[in-house]
C-alpha cells in the first residue's frame, strides 16, 4: 500500500468534470497520471491491462500536453483501450499473443481523442477476438467484476468496462458487434454507448464481424460518454465502414418508448431482475414517457443469426490465417464457435442476408411506432463458476437484449438504474435507429437521470 | 400473310401516345390485340415468346377493360413480360422447362400495370435464369435481333428486347442484374431503363442475386420507358428489396457529365462504335453539358466482383434445388457459369463484400463530382457465329459498361443515339445514382431526344 499522504488527488472524482475541474484549479496531467497509477495498484487486479506502458513513458505523454487548453474538451483526460483497437507505441493483441502486431499509428479514434487531449494509458482485456459477452475466455489472467469477484466482469469489452467500474478512470474504448459494449456496462453499474454503425470510424480495430462491429464508449455518466463520442465521432474516407451521420441538432427527447410486453420479456428466473425492469418502465413513465408494448419475436429471430447463421463466417474471415496454421493459440472455446463457419458456403451467407432483410421488414413497422425502445441490459447475472460448468449458455443469454442490435443498424446505450433488491446494479438499455445517439443521450438523462 | 385489307390498324404507331389517340378516336383494346396478334405473325419469330395466351383469352382481356378511362394511364396498352416475372394465369419457366411453376397471382409490378390498364399478351424469352447478356442460353427457339439476325439479341431479357425494336407493343418487362435490362436495347436500337434497386418491387421475379436484381423497361421512346417506370414504382412492403424511393419533384436536369477517359474506353477494336461514342459526348456537349473525364478503373474492379467473385453464389443459391437434383435440365453455359460458387465458402462471401465496400468508397468521390455519367451501351456487336466460337468472352465483353451498375446501387438508362457510319444502332447510357431515374430521363430527353 502506497502511502496516502503521497496521494494528494485520492479524493478526486475522476469523471470529466471532475477532472477538469482539478486542471483548472492547477493540477497537472502527470499528477493525474502518477494517482490513476496509485489506484490501479490499490485494485490490484493484474486482468485489466494487457499492456501498460512505461511509468516514465506515460508521465512524458501526460508532460507533452503543456498548459491547460480550454478549447480541447478532452484535455488532461486519461482512458484504456480495448486491446483490438490500435494505439500506436503499444502492441495490439485481440487477447491472442500469437496474433500480436506493433501498430504503425493510432487507430482513427484514438487519433480523434488524442487530438481532443486525451492520454491512452494501456490497452485492456477482452474475450479473445471480441467473441464472447463474459470476459472469461482470454489466455491472460481474467479481469475481476468491480462489484462482485464472483460475477463474470461480462465481456468482450471485460478490462475496458472493470476498469471505469472500478472509478478509475473517466472512460475507456471497448468494441461492440454483440453486446460487447453494453454487458459489461451492466455488470459494472456504468453506462455503455454502443454508437451507431460506421459513426466511429472502425479503422485500426481488429475486425470481429466487419459489417456488425463499432468502437464503443464506457463512461460513468452518460454526459461524459456523450462528449466523448462527440470527440471521437467523424467520418473517415479511408474506412469502408465509416458513414456520414449528421449530428448538427438533435436535442429533442421523444418519448414514445418501447417496451418489451411480458410474452417477450426473459430473465431466466432471475426475478429482483424482473422486478427492476419494471421499476424501471414505471420510473420512465412517470417521469412522462408514453409506454408503447412491444413484441421482441422478429428482432430474436434476427439475434440467432448472429451465431447460428451466416454472420459467424465474418469472425472466420478475420482470423481465417490464424485458424488455418496455428489453431492451437486459439482459445478453445472460441475456436469451437468459430470454426462453425468451416461448413458455411456463399449461398448460405446470402441466403442469411436475405433472411436478414426479411426481418428487417417485420421490425420496421415495431421500430416507426416508437421513438426508442426501452429493454433491460442483460437478462440476469452469471457467477465465473457458472461459465466453468457451461461456457456457452450462459453468453448466449447474456445477449438476449444485446445480439439482435447491430444486425439491426440500431443505436443503444446502456445505463445503469436503481439497484435491484439484491444489491445488484440495476440496468437497463435504450435503442434507437442509427444516427440517433444523441437522441439517446438525451433520453437516458432524462428517464433515469 | 394476311390481307392487309382485314386490318385497318396497320399504320398505327404502338407506342402509348400512338395507341392512345387511338383509343380517344374510339379503337377498341381488342382491335390492337387482334393487329398486334397479327404483327407478330408477320415477323415470324417464333423464338420471342415462350408462352402466348390462345387468342380468345387476350381479347377477353381486352374486353374487359370496358370503355376508354382517360384516368388510367397505361388504359389497354399490350405489353410483354419476361418469363422470369410472374403473370397470373401464365407459366413461369425462367427458360428452364423442369423449372416451370404456374403463379397464383401477378408480380407486384404486373398488377400495378394492370391497374393502371395495360393488357399482358404473353412471357418472352431469356437467357436462362437470366444469366447472359447475349439470348443464345435458352433452350427454346433462339430470338432473332430485330435490326439483324446475324447479330445476337442480347439478353437475358431477349425476347423483351426483341418486341419492341420490332415495334409490335409500346413496351415491355426485363430484368436487369448485370445489363439485362440495357443490353438487348442498345442491340435492337430502343430505350431501356434499369431502375434503382427496389423501385420497382421484386416480388413475384424468379431471383438471379436478390442483392442485385430489379425489373427493368424496354420502350421506344424515353418519354413511354418514363411513364411505364411511373405506373409500375412503388413501395411493396412485402418484399425485402423493395424500397421507398421519392420522385415527387426530379425535375431538373443537372448537367455535368462524367464522362470515361481515352484510356478507360474499351471498344474491343471496334473503330466504329469508338466513332459512335465520341460524336455522342460531342452532342452531349453541344447541347449544353459540362464534360468531366473520369476514370473508370475501380468501376471496372467493382464489375469483376460480379461472375468472378461472390456474387456468383447468389444466382447458386436462387437454382441450388435444380442445380444438385436436375443439374441436366441446366443450359449447359450457364450451369459451368453458376456452378463455380460451388467452391465458395461463407468467408469468401464476406470477403467480397468488404472489397466491394471498398470499392465503393473509391468510386464514391468520381460519382459526387458529377450529376450522371455517359457510356456506350455496349464496346460493340456480337453475332451468332461469334458465340459460337466462344460462348462466354463476347457475353463478359457486352457487359463491359452494364455489370458495375447494380453492384454500385446506381440507376441507368440506355437510349438510341445516331446511327453508326456502318449502320448499326448508335448507343449510350445515363448512369446516376439510386433515386434519380427521373433525372436520367430528363437528361436523356434533353441531350439525346
Amino acid at each position: 500500500m502506497k502511502d496516502l499522504s503521497a496521494r494528494p488527488h485520492a479524493g478526486l472524482s475522476f469523471t470529466l468534470p471532475g477532472l477538469r475541474a482539478a486542471y483548472q484549479a492547477g493540477v497537472t496531467p502527470a499528477e493525474i497520471i502518477a494517482e490513476f497509477q496509485a489506484r490501479l495498484e490499490a485494485v490490484n487486479d493484474p486482468g485489466i491491462f494487457i499492456h501498460l506502458p512505461q511509468h516514465e513513458d506515460l508521465i512524458a505523454s501526460a508532460e507533452a500536453l503543456g498548459s491547460f487548453d480550454p478549447d480541447k474538451p478532452l484535455w488532461g483526460m486519461p482512458f484504456a483501450v480495448k486491446d483490438n483497437i490500435d494505439v500506436a507505441g503499444m502492441p495490439t493483441t485481440a487477447a491472442c499473443p500469437a496474433y500480436a502486431y506493433q501498430p504503425a499509428e493510432d487507430a482513427f479514434v484514438v487519433a480523434r481523442l488524442r487530438a481532443s487531449g486525451a492520454i491512452p494509458v494501456g490497452k485492456t482485456n477482452l474475450d479473445q477476438f471480441a467473441t464472447g459477452l463474459v470476459g472469461v475466455r482470454s489466455p491472460y489472467p481474467i479481469p475481476k467484476n468491480s462489484l462482485d469477484p464472483d460475477i463474470v466482469p461480462g465481456g468482450s469489452s471485460g478490462g475496458s468496462g472493470v476498469v471505469v467500474g472500478h472509478r478509475l478512470l473517466p472512460f475507456s474504448l471497448g468494441t461492440d458487434t454483440a453486446g460487447s459494449g453494453r454487458v459489461p456496462a451492466a455488470l459494472n453499474d456504468i453506462v455503455g454507448l454502443k454508437p451507431s454503425l460506421g459513426a466511429l470510424s472502425p479503422r485500426g480495430m481488429v475486425p470481429a464481424c466487419r459489417t456488425l462491429d463499432t468502437i464503443s464508449v464506457f463512461a460513468q455518466s452518460v454526459a461524459d460518454a456523450r462528449a466523448v463520442f462527440k470527440a471521437a465521432q467523424g467520418y473517415d474516407a479511408a474506412a469502408a465502414y465509416s458513414r456520414r451521420l449528421d449530428y448538427a441538432a438533435q436535442s429533442d427527447v421523444p418519448l414514445r418508448l418501447g417496451v418489451p410486453g411480458h410474452a417477450s420479456l426473459k430473465f431466466f428466473g432471475d426475478d429482483a431482475q424482473a422486478a427492476s425492469f419494471a421499476a424501471a418502465v414505471e420510473q420512465a413513465a412517470d417521469r412522462g414517457a408514453e409506454m408503447i408494448e412491444i413484441d421482441l419475436t422478429p428482432f430474436y429471430d434476427v439475434a440467432e443469426m448472429l451465431y447460428e447463421g451466416a454472420w459467424v463466417a465474418e469472425r472466420f474471415a478475420a482470423i481465417e490465417d490464424v485458424y488455418r496454421m496455428e489453431p492451437d493459440v486459439l482459445h478453445p472455446v472460441t475456436r469451437a464457435i468459430i470454426g462453425k463457419a468451416e461448413e458455411l458456403s456463399a449461398a448460405d451467407a446470402f441466403r442469411g442476408i436475405y433472411r436478414l432483410a426479411e426481418l428487417r421488414r417485420e421490425c420496421e413497422p415495431i421500430l416507426e411506432a416508437i421513438d426508442m425502445m426501452l429493454v433491460p441490459t442483460v437478462p440476469t447475472f452469471y457467477t465465473l463458476a457458472d461459465l466453468e460448468d457451461d461456457p456457452v449458455t450462459p453468453n448466449s443469454n447474456l445477449g438476449t437484449y444485446t445480439n439482435f442490435v447491430n444486425l439491426l443498424d440500431l443505436c443503444a446505450l446502456a445505463v445503469p438504474v436503481q439497484p435491484r433488491d439484491d444489491g445488484r446494479p440495476g440496468n437497463v438499455t435504450l435503442i434507437a435507429s442509427a444516427g440517433h445517439d444523441l437522441r439517446l443521450a438525451a433520453g437516458a438523462s432524462r428517464l433515469f437521470g
